[in-house]
């Protein structure tokens, strides 16, 4: 039995207004399989990279304990690259580069010793590959999470809501989930998108937390405030690889560890901010998430006697 | 002992992309006191109107129980006019005519019975006037709550200071934090804020809830999702005096039933907004309000076992 994690893995140079960073290991796929990792041990990566991405940066992975069998090293050619610059609020950004190189004609491999797949995170990708890598299962996960973007709503909206038909957890923002029902008030939104397929429905806040919503359910969780955010890359990618990576440990699917996983996700999104890139999630203590998931309870918990 | 909350009480047109009214009663005052009756049984309001203000008007407050000796009834002029219309997004608006008429030169009277006063609501008013109720108290009463908001920060900054020296909460949005505090980050901000002078901060979000800061503590409490916010106005100023009015009820201030005071006050915010004016918080039952912060409890309530 088995987590999958498909999605980028890829360089990024990240500048904000704390500093700059050359090109450093980044990438959906990274952030989530090492987020997951801290709970879960049997992590495997679908991807694509070039050679100019070395052993060091695959020891990375493995270290984590991350199967990357599936990781494509496509010889002679380069890896994705994205450059990007945060403004002051560090909620906006500019791209400043993006090469696609290796990612242009990306070809999903399923190595079969991931065939015992359980628990499958597909990563904000092209619909399609999506669906693909679905098909290439030859049984199908007990739970399959599926993150998008509004671009995919733009330019292949019908590959996508193909594709949402087969999950059971959709993860998008606010405005995302606008866009894809077409509603503004985010209930309305999520009672229309939870009839195109997935049963459960998370949306991403940033700064102000996330919902979740299954059925007439509805569990809100804030982010934790935080003094600094150094680096918000990865963020989205590290919280969608804590929960799923938390309820791969957990094992039972039901809205209360659905809630607990959201927490768990936000903790280690929390972490992720602190420092540029993935540096911040490569070397978590259990006591430190165990903390943090304190502070969370204490964040957000009241008594009230009726 | 009692509950004195002085801001305006005035006459509102709104229109939303549901409709609009003709002139209905609205204003700060009027929005608060309404929902701290629900709380506590001695309320009494600090305002002025003109003699537009019909005996049907008063008696509207009557009827909650709310205490109108302190509503000065200026013969021959006219109550404070405001109208406004919303975007389609409920969370901007224009406003179409402000009439300030009696609030022009509005000088609060303190009647000799508010002078048992233990809780005191500053509503958004100048500074000035803010700290002139509090003046003319004669005893310092056990908790002081002020609501401003942006204007006051760019035409009078000082006087801002000086009252804000004097309270116990400020209530204040995100954007105006940011404004009062120099700072970015929310954290940031309210570790400055409570430095000149509020014991408690309590930063409003809007859908996105609000959050409580207090010496190191920090408590997050969602916005209800719902499905259609009909009408917001109001919706900050029931929180307050929602807010306000159960603490007066459980009559101990620390941080614990402050967080409860929050729920309540986010409760009865998430009636107001369902239909226009004040029309949805005039006649809640107990039953209603219990039910509602059951959904609050649901809402944000998780258990983890470590």
């Amino acid at each position: 039995m088995s987590l999958i994690i498909i999605g980028t893995v890829a360089f990024d140079a990240i500048e904000t207004p704390f500093g700059k960073t050359d090109k450093i290991v980044g990438g959906a796929a990274t952030y989530a399989s090492l987020a997951a990792s801290y709970f879960y041990d049997k992590v495997k990566i679908v991807g694509v990279v070039g050679d100019d991405f070395q052993k060091k940066d695959i020891d990375l992975l493995d270290t984590h304990g991350i199967d990357t069998e599936g990781l494509q090293i496509k010889a002679g050619e380069k890896s994705f690259f994205w450059s990007g610059k945060y403004h002051n609020d560090m909620n906006s950004r500019d791209t400043l580069v993006t090469e696609l190189n290796v990612l242009a004609d990306f070809d999903p491999v399923i190595p079969e010793s991931y065939q015992d797949c359980e628990y499958l995170m597909l990563g904000n990708l092209t619909p399609q590959i999506q669906q693909t890598v679905i098909k290439r299962l030859k049984n199908k996960p007990k739970l399959i999470v599926l993150d998008t973007m509004n671009f995919w709503m733009d330019v292949a909206m019908d590959d996508l809501l193909e594709t949402i038909k087969l999950i059971d957890v959709l993860t998008i923002n606010d405005a995302e989930a606008r866009q894809l029902s077409g509603e503004y008030s985010l209930v309305k939104a999520a009672k229309k998108i939870l009839e195109m397929g997935p049963k459960y429905l998370i949306i991403k806040k940033g700064e102000h937390g996330a919902l979740l919503f299954h059925e007439d359910k509805v569990f809100s969780t804030p982010a934790l405030p935080l003094a600094e955010v150094f680096d918000p890359t990865g963020a989205g990618d590290t919280f969608a690889g804590g929960f799923i990576g938390y309820l791969a440990k957990v094992g039972t699917i039901n809205f209360n560890n659905m809630k607990n996983a959201i927490v768990y996700g936000s903790a280690l999104a929390s972490f992720c901010v602190e420092k540029f890139g993935t540096e911040r999630i490569l070397n978590l203590s259990e006591a430190e998430i165990a903390e943090r998931i304190k502070e969370f309870v204490s964040l957000s918990s009241f008594t009230i006697e009726n």
